[in-house]
């Protein structure tokens, strides 16, 4: 009865107040709301939003549903980031053990690969050995020696957004913003974290294209840490290509070990220390964010990040070699160079067909639970604006077999768009969101977009 | 993932195709897709409705999951009622006999009491013995023989829709014009008639009180018999005062049997001509409407009409006496006048607040398939318009005990309103629905709305 008439509120535009979303999730949990009632109201919330208050009250709901990570002990700044996924995107594999080492506390949860973006913990699994379901006593254990732990969404973190997001999944009700905030929010406040950076993806590849979207996004999430007493600060960053060169398991974690030698692609480099100057501007450890910036180029340039991450793969039962040497990880039996079909401007590089195709490669999953191959992918040499040469080689694909090699072949084809005309591609890093607003992004960096090649 | 990809198409406003509405019912049926799945495309449909070739196939989609009557064999018109319910409606027991015995046949398949509303089934039960629970083939050989059998939905008519509605019950996306359309003509349509008439009410009493979505619905249901070669059509009918004076089970039957020898209410007896002429117009039983309310009126006047109802009580298991008898109905043990606590005109009598007055009374169910007392209710003598006297009786409040006597009395003080000044109430019927148009109501009757006086 409860269920019925909050269904029908939301449905009539009215809201639910915060002891009423309590109810309702508690009442879901023990099976007294069925699936359907929820997944109606969801299809409700959908149409009709939720407005701050709302959604503030479902994530501390979702949040309360479980166990959170108490650092309260510590006296150095709990911090992570999330994005709202990518194809290329291997961030997370560098800017932990970076802010780690320079003195953050960082209990990063990460996800598998989802719709055509890949995941942190399937690049991590490319080391053999390589532990990612800590339980909670281990990741707090962890962290207190080594300052850092990179670990899957735990069993006992927030049971009713798991749930929740399976019925989404299932019902269409995936692309919500309050649901979406809430969702990555009751996860995130439950590290008992200081400080949260968001990446925003923006473009034709992030699962919210529109930037209008994304900064509703980005603001709802600011907007919901406040209130959490956690300062929240967003970047939208483009997702029209693919972040960096390798998309592919293995090939990422290859990239990301580079970058924390002082290695890594230009845009790759400038939105990881972007995210890493606010975070660290956010948990004190840095005075600005031109500060934070060359005290990750230090960390970088001394070796101290790679020991780092050195640590981090030790302790979770991976061989640490591989952050010196990581030509141990897993290598694709066949591996092949793409060539330009004619000469022209690369106009696009869709990551939907690279993230797709690494998918078809068998880099990824079709259902939940497959199997991966850590080995296949591909590394893209060339970025939107290049101008390129009919024959130059653009790409190379890594795969299985003959039949993988030419299913990656196809991919590239339709994914590296070469036209006459030269197109801009977005900025990459674009607007900033705090709880003060939106406003333009602006860093001391120069723009690496058009002009910064191999 | 077909499911998925409806509810999103759904979800974005696109439509789904005559098959793939098969594929999906059928996949519904065969536990396929979900609950879940199926509440969550309910509510797309809520907020994106349906375009007619969706509901129709919808509609017939539904209806072909179960049986249907064939009654081709017969020469007789096979004419239908349904009405979407109200308060102190019993139109049906009075309209199906009496055209019965002008020549239709009358598979007449109704409903229990919903809300705050009435159900005719329930009313019949009145009758000790009768039984409305008939197989398909027992209905068919009644009709066969008497013309007329009254009874509920069977489990045999479209499956499809008992276990939609169950689910639309239970996730507040019963409003919806074309999920009511298609859930009603699924049933109508199995019952093989060759006309049809609809009681659209409207007022604060209908479940849908606004004259635009009344009039929407209408036109709906009307296009639906259209396409499937089933002509009808519908009146608009007011609701915001209760139909007749009695409410309440035994006492709606009995006032029916009053109307049957010819001394029924005139607000009753108007509608019960004016949708019995449409019915005998629809079914070549009358050459036009005032020939159609004379036969009528000559049917009740020689006791035509009360003589096929004793053939149908008696042919479903009940006492046929009941008909020259009423007394011999259940009668409830306490019995008390309501008088006017002031002087003034009656400005509303809520039917709302009537209906849910019989079900505290015990006339009606807080749950589906609790037990009902069939002799409580009330029988309200004054109508909307009507000047009374302080201390006039008003209104005769029927209870098993003296609590249940206390409870009809707070019923009434909150349902009738008495004010300084008249208000008028909605006109008794206001439109007529076919697949030309809508239409402002006319009737060769004289309006008796505010004159007619017991």
């Amino acid at each position: 009865m409860l269920a019925y008439q909050l269904i029908e509120r939301k449905r009539n535009g009215c809201r639910i107040e915060p002891g009423e979303w309590q109810e309702l999730i508690a009442s879901y949990l023990r099976d007294e709301v069925t699936d359907a009632q929820m997944a109606a109201l969801l299809m409700a919330i959908y149409f009709q939003g939720l407005d701050p208050d709302e959604t503030a009250a479902l994530t501390e709901t979702m949040l309360r549903s479980g166990a959170s990570l108490d650092f309260s002990h510590l006296v150095a700044p709990r911090l992570d980031k999330h994005s709202t996924g990518g194809v290329g995107d291997k961030v997370s594999l560098i800017l932990a053990p970076l802010i780690a080492c320079l003195g953050a506390a960082v209990p990063m949860m990460s996800g598998r690969g989802l719709g055509h973006t890949g995941g942190t913990l399937d690049k991590l699994e490319s080391i053999h050995g390589f532990r990612t379901g800590l339980s909670l006593a281990e990741v707090r254990s962890q962290v207190d020696r080594i300052g850092c732990a990179l670990i899957g969404q735990s069993e006992e973190i927030a049971p009713a957004d798991r749930r929740l997001y399976a019925l989404r999944d299932a019902t269409a009700t995936v692309e919500s913003i309050p649901l979406i905030a809430a969702s990555i929010m009751s996860k995130k406040l439950a590290e008992g974290l200081t400080g949260l950076v968001l990446d925003i993806k923006r473009g034709s590849g992030a699962f919210m294209p529109e930037v209008e979207r994304g900064l509703e996004l980005a603001r709802t999430m600011v907007t919901l840490g406040q209130r959490h007493g956690v300062p929240v600060v967003a970047l939208l960053t483009a997702m029209d290509r693919p972040l960096g060169r390798a998309c592919g398991n293995a090939l990422e974690l290859e990239e990301a070990i580079h970058a924390l030698h002082g290695e890594g692609p230009p845009d790759l480099l400038r939105v990881t220390y972007a995210l890493g100057a606010e975070l660290l501007v956010l948990g004190g450890l840095a005075a600005g964010r031109d500060a934070a910036r060359r005290a990750m180029e230090v960390a970088i340039s001394s070796g101290k990040a790679a020991g780092k991450f050195r640590e981090i793969v030790e302790a979770q039962g991976g061989d640490p070699a591989v952050v010196d040497d990581p030509s141990s990880l897993p290598q694709a039996a066949c591996c092949e160079l793409f060539f330009a079909p004619r000469a022209g401007f690369v106009s696009a590089i869709d990551p939907r067909r690279v993230g797709f195709g690494v998918i078809e490669l068998g880099g990824g999953r079709a259902r939940p639970g497959d199997p991966i191959d850590h080995s296949v992918g591909f590394v893209i040499a060339v970025r939107p604006g290049d101008l390129v040469r009919e024959g130059e080689p653009l790409a190379t694909v890594m795969a299985r077999d003959a039949a993988g090699i030419a299913a990656g072949r196809r991919a590239l084809e339709q994914a590296i768009v070469i036209a006459e005309e030269a197109e801009f591609p977005l900025p990459l890093i674009s607007h900033r969101v705090t709880v003060e607003g939106a406003m333009p992004y602006e860093s001391s960096d120069t723009p690496v977009e058009v002009s910064a090649q191999p």
